[in-house]
C-alpha cells in the first residue's frame, strides 16, 4: 500500500513568548510526511525554490520520506512567519510569501498516480480535484481545507464530497462548511453531501470521528509544555493516514486506531519547534503514548 | 452510605434564542440532588423563601431527594435570570437576587453531620469550611467554587485543600486558582496544596480527572440539541458524587466510573430546561448513555 500527500513544503519563522526559530522546516506536506513516515513510506508531491536547504531535504529523506515528487523550481520557497501569544491558541501571521507555491500545479508521476492512499492537504479545491483526477484507483482519499476556501469555494467543496472518503478539518471549519453550529449536526450535513467519514479536530480538546460505525471521540493528550503548535493538524492527518496505510484496510476499527495514532503524533509535534521532535521519535515512544491514550480513556 | 449537598435552591428565569422559562427550579443543590438521586438518597441543605412553590418541593421529593435539611425562611427565594446567545457558551446574567440565601449559615442536623459523602457547592469558602467542621467523620468531601471567590479568597481556598478529597471546578477556575495556564500543571499545583483528586470540567469538551492513578480524560457526550446549559456543572457533580456514594468506596476505578456517570447526567441536563429531564429519567436511559460513552471512547 502506498501513500501520497499533496501540499506545501515551506520555510517557517516562528516566535513564541519564550523562544523563536527562523527558516525552519514547515508546510503541510512536511508535517504530514514526517508523521506518516513512522507507518509507511509517504511520497511528497510539492514544490520548493532554489533556496530550499539541502539539510531540509536530508532530514526528510533520512526520516524515510520519498521526495521523488518534490519539484525544485526557479524562485523562492513558500515562507510563512507567525507569532504565538502566551495562550498558544492565539496566533498572528506576520508574513506570508507564496513564492513558487503560487503556481503549484503538479503533474503526478506514475508511482504517485498508482497510490492507494491519498491526502490532499490545504490548497485550492479546484487543484485538489485536478490532482485527484490523476490518481488511477484510489482506495482512501482524505482532504483538508481552510476557512478561505470555504468562504470563496464552498459549492465546489460540497460537490467534491462524494469523491472523498474523509474530510479532516477543524471545528470552526466544520461549522463554516456545514452552516451548522453543533458539531454532530455539522458532521451529518457533510456526510449527507456524500463523504462517509468526517474527522473534526478540536486542537487541545481532541477530535471527533464520524463514520458508518457512529461516533468516536478522542481527547487530546494533555501536553504539559506546548513549545510550538504549528503543524499539529497536518501531523494528526499524517499519523492518521500513515496508520491507515499500514493497516491496508479501512474498517471502523482501523479508522479508530488511526485517529489515536494521529492524536499521538500531534502531541509529539507540539512538544518542539517545527518537525524537530517528529524527526527523532522511536517506535517505542509512539507505542507508549498510544498506550497512554488507552489508559487515560479506559473505565 | 449517605450523601449531603450544601448549596443553593433557587428560582431561575432563563432565555435562549429559541425559548424561555420563568421561575423554574434552579440552584446548585437542586441540580446536584436531582442527578445524585438516581444513585442514592441525597440530602439537601439549603434555604428557600416563603415564595418557593410547593410543586418544586414535590418534584424534588418525588425524585427521592431528602428535603429535611431544606429550611424555609421569611422572605424570597434566591432568584437568578440569564440569557444565552446562539452559541450557548455565551451567557449573560440579567439579574441576581440573593434574598434569603444572603444570610445562609446552616446548622446541620444529626443525620447531615453523620454523612460520609459531602459536597460543598459554590458558597463563600469560609462558610464551606464552617459546614465541613460540623461533619463528624467524612469519607469523601468534594468542593466547587467560582471565579469570584478565587479572586477574593484565594488563600483561604488554597489552605482548605488538605481538608478536601476532590475539587470539581471548570477550566478557567482551575487556571485562576493555580496560576497555571496549562491544565495538567494547574492540577499538579492543586494536588501539591493537599487535595488528592482534581476534576477539571471543560463543558462541551469533557473533563479531566487527576488522581493517585494518574490522568483520566472523558469527552463530553456530543449533545445534538442543547436546550439549556444551566446547571450542567452541578449536575455533573451530582452524578459523580452520587455514583461514588453508591459504590461506597473511592478507588481509581470507582472514581473513573463516577466521572462517566457525572458526564452522562450532565448530557441529559442540557437537553431540557431546568431539571425537567433530570426529574424523569429511567435507569435504562442512564445505563444506555453510560454504554454510549464506553462505545464512543473504545479503540
Amino acid at each position: 500500500m502506498s501513500l501520497v500527500v499533496v501540499g506545501s513544503v515551506a520555510l517557517d519563522s516562528i516566535e513564541t513568548p519564550w523562544d523563536r526559530r527562523d527558516n525552519t522546516l514547515g508546510g503541510s506536506a512536511t508535517y504530514f510526511a514526517c508523521a506518516a513516515s513512522y507507518y509507511t513510506r509517504p511520497q511528497v508531491v510539492a514544490v520548493v525554490g532554489e533556496d530550499f536547504p539541502e539539510e531540509g531535504r536530508e532530514a526528510l529523506a533520512g526520516c524515510g520520506v520519498d521526495l521523488s515528487g518534490l519539484e525544485t523550481r526557479e524562485g523562492k520557497t513558500f515562507r510563512w512567519s507567525g507569532r504565538y501569544a502566551e495562550d498558544v491558541n492565539q496566533r498572528e501571521t506576520l508574513s506570508l510569501e507564496l513564492n513558487v507555491f503560487e503556481d503549484f500545479r503538479p503533474t503526478l508521476s506514475d508511482s504517485a498516480r498508482s497510490a492507494q492512499f491519498v491526502f490532499l492537504a490545504n490548497i485550492h479545491p479546484a487543484l485538489q480535484l485536478e490532482i485527484l483526477d490523476q490518481i488511477t484507483s484510489p482506495r482512501f482519499v482524505g482532504m483538508d481545507t481552510i476557512d478561505h476556501w470555504i468562504e470563496t469555494e464552498r459549492d465546489m467543496l460540497a460537490k467534491a464530497m462524494p469523491r472523498l472518503d474523509a474530510v479532516i478539518i477543524n471545528d470552526s471549519e466544520a461549522r463554516q462548511l456545514s452552516g451548522e453550529t453543533n458539531l454532530v449536526r455539522a458532521a451529518k450535513v457533510i456526510q449527507e453531501w456524500g463523504c462517509p467519514t468526517v474527522i473534526i479536530k478540536k486542537g487541545e480538546h481532541g477530535c471527533f470521528l464520524f463514520d458508518s460505525d457512529g461516533m468516536f471521540v478522542v481527547p487530546a493528550y494533555p501536553v504539559e509544555n506546548v513549545v510550538d503548535p504549528t503543524g499539529a493538524g497536518d501531523t494528526f492527518a499524517g499519523g492518521f493516514m500513515g496508520s491507515l496505510t499500514q493497516s491496508g484496510c479501512c474498517t471502523p476499527g482501523t479508522l479508530r486506531r488511526a485517529v489515536v495514532y494521529g492524536s499521538a503524533m500531534a502531541s509529539f509535534c507540539v512538544e518542539s519547534f517545527s518537525v524537530d521532535k517528529l524527526l527523532n521519535l522511536t517506535q517505542l515512544e509512539i507505542e507508549s503514548r498510544y498506550e497512554t491514550f488507552r489508559r487515560m480513556s479506559m473505565f
